[in-house]
């Protein structure tokens, strides 16, 4: 028999992995802010709840994919939030990126009501998510984990499970913060062989040969050498996760001279107006800049 | 018919290649300083020239692989040496990893001598040299890349002609920056990932299933957890070539923070006394270190 | 008339600071965690109040002396705390450093009771204080700062009027932040003297002619040259003024590489374990660490 | 009786201490490579000389101060130069700022002709120049130092023997790394204050008043605030003595990672056309760029 979920938060991720369940026999009811986004999951066999809190009334198990920590907090704290009707036996799964903070404190929400909680950030964007290829950062009660691995079957191409709550939040940073670094590493080197008089495309064909080729520098390097940065993952969001990844560092008395700089650069290009463009726009601070005169 | 090809130096990367021309076909002639280290190669079926000079009136073609830019120098310039013989209608190929001024002081030489020069210097090592796998940066004379592209085939995956003479160097060097900051932000993202209580092992698996998933972070990562430096790459060739990379941004007033705080990592691991071991190494310099009480 | 000043924190700033008072013929009634250590006061002849509610219930003018956040804001909130007695007609003067939002928070509870609130946070430490030289960096209710001034003139060689609560806190932290880069700065120039072979105790002399002379050179360069660290400003206190100006730069996307820089260097050091000592001992992290084998 | 020394070179530096010599009594011999320079100081007194080979002739002691490497190493090296004319009981005394190398060059060929030889750069520009009040900084053979102090104490207001050749160019660079990065820390605190509602102006006289206060942030502020940047010491050559003690440090693997920073914000400041300004135009890359759309 199809397990019953309940789907809150539409966006562009959510939208993708909600069609993704329905495709794959979960019965799936869904919700978002603006209720007309649920029209096209409908299509699919979805059903529709009016409220967080009437999806956790109906649903056994509740999965959110919230653009960001503020829109986490309010479908669970706010008035017809999941909150009102989460109890015992009922399990809630955050997969939006939010702070370890944020995730422990809708935690300890759910489970002062006797429901489960587990926070599972994902890696991965739009297409990852479409193809069900994301890869998805448990962390929190083992056993809901366990309930849920089916329907990480088909979101995602890998799960892990990482212990306590705030563990996938970290586990993203970490990641995030190692690939900030390679983005400006890369967009340095992009510059230096231009303007050395090497072709940046031949150091793209270099690259892909050798022992660092990866599929970041493979996707952005074409556009980045057009100056083309349409956001995929806006440089702010990288931003902001290479600072609270220094901030963890931070805490645990670990010195990334290397993230430091990097973050630096993101921070330049924000205030060269660059915050919306996607994260391989960093490469604009690397060339040369026009002085005002 | 066969081509004639001399090959001097038979350190781990010459006697790979030199094996590789063999079983496909090509007539070698071989030197090296320590002549015995010939003998295996003679069992392929090669030919021992006395010295550099021997194998340059032999041989239309002379391939050098030599272990620093002053062996370079040496096996050309030195008494009994390339330049003693070399003459219009051959070819010399370095493809040691030099700088570009000792490129261009080795191609200058063997073109006031009516000779024609390439720099080849090729990315990838001992296995990928075994395997014919490596990838070849030529620059110099295009013509010359021509006559060589077989021998190139048979050595290589890949090989790219850039231009004139310094640009195989060059490309090298923007590359290995690239690396050098890789290794310095997978190495503080390793550390990070450690000391907020989360498994480095799992770490490396979420890395290899994401858009950063690399070669160099597979192969390095297990080893670096288990402070294992056996060196591929030494640590101060990496960060020699940091500073070139440095030096070449210096000179086109291209800024590069990232890479310079990579940099000054590969140094402070200098200072403890690791530049002799592998270049992942620089992960100790991210560790707490103890201080000296 | 003598003005009437309540007093509250008797560390080693606060007791200096309340005994100049006394000795310009203020009245003050001072009040500590700990009582008995007002009694040196009461010698210079001070009144004691038993709480800081009763301190605020006798006098007009409080100032506020406090270690650090937390204890600034117990002071106020807590039971028997400012809070309960301040009212319309009464400052309250917080010379404590602590962050923008504390002294925010502080402010608006003061000013919700018909007070008036003035933030003060000073330059310079025990030396200064004694001597009544420090620099008190005011921000608040210009009204509250003319009445405070004849104070201020006891207490410190020159005030500073910045306009809205917050901005004393950020100045202090601007100055921090360019004095922790320097001392890393300073750091550098020692151990690059002592390794090429100069003489440090030189640098220091041809440092103390120059363009750069101040005195934090002459004072802290022979301590440091003997890695002696007596801590007169912690180190993790040195951090943690650089990481808030680092996340006021943030804020304001302003890209600061050298106090970021400056900032994983002090990082280091407290993972080296020296957090307790003084800043300088950033020094330690420049030199030849010793790697455990 | 008046000591005699000849003067080569007459630029803003050594026409003001040639200068600063015959009012001291001394009989001076100058030489400048556009004779017509030597007017002014005949005026004073001086003699003419019509060759650096001429000076070195006439006179037991040769002071020079040149512009750069190449000219420091012409006036010795190239036709009617001192070399030709150095002998046994002479000594030259090169006040030029030059790396090690050339300086060791210089003294190498001065001591095979049986000359004695004393690098001495200065620390400080024109006005203490003017009023000998510059500092000296001398390595290499003690006699001949404690032959030209009498000289040196008319020339500036202290003068150090360091030792062997070259010590006195690493002294400089020392002091001109330090300095190189707290402007930087001094750029970022202006612009962060700016940026976060405070007055620079008010940052200056906060500064001025505490223990990092210094000549250099006082004279240098108030222009660095109104974007000016009249070349007292120009930034390409700041940024130059940033390299060479980058690589002072690279040759002791001495890490310096806010030296590096500061150095790549020079490197900034050049690629964006700033290389000739004083080097406070650095102040330039810390504020808001405009990106070119």
């Amino acid at each position: 028999m199809a397990m019953e979920v309940g789907f809150l938060g539409l966006g562009i991720m959510g939208k993708a992995m909600a069609t993704n369940l329905l495709r794959n026999g979960f019965k799936v009811t869904v919700w978002n802010r603006t209720l007309s986004k649920c029209d096209e999951l409908v299509e699919h066999g979805a059903s529709i709840g009016e409220t967080p809190a009437a999806v956790a009334k109906k649903c056994k198990c509740i999965i959110a994919m919230l653009s960001d920590p503020s829109a986490a907090l309010s479908v669970v704290f706010d008035k017809d939030g999941v909150l009102e009707e989460i109890c015992h036996g009922k399990g809630y799964i955050d997969m939006s990126t939010v702070d370890a903070d944020t995730s422990l404190k809708i935690s300890e929400a759910i489970i002062s009501k006797g429901g489960h909680f587990l926070e599972a950030p994902v890696s991965g964007s739009k297409k990852p998510a479409e193809d069900g290829q994301l890869v998805i950062l448990a962390a929190g009660e083992k056993a809901l984990y366990e309930e849920a691995i089916l329907a990480f079957n088909v979101l995602g191409k890998k799960s892990f499970f990482l212990g306590q709550v705030g563990n996938g939040a970290k586990m993203k940073l970490v990641v995030n913060m190692i690939m900030g670094s390679m983005m400006n590493a890369f967009s340095e080197g992009l510059v230096l062989a231009g303007n050395s008089g090497l072709d940046p495309h031949t150091l793209l064909d270099v690259l892909d040969l050798g022992a660092i080729a990866n599929p970041m520098f493979k996707l952005k390097g074409p556009t980045m050498i057009q100056s083309s940065y349409s956001p995929a993952f806006p440089l702010k969001h990288q931003q902001k996760d290479m600072r609270l990844a220094l901030a963890l560092g931070d805490e645990n008395a670990v010195s990334m001279p290397v993230a430091a700089a990097a973050n630096e650069a993101f921070k330049k290009a924000r205030s060269l107006g660059l915050g919306d463009l996607d994260f391989s726009a960093v490469h604009e601070t690397v060339k040369d800049l026009h002085y005002p005169s």
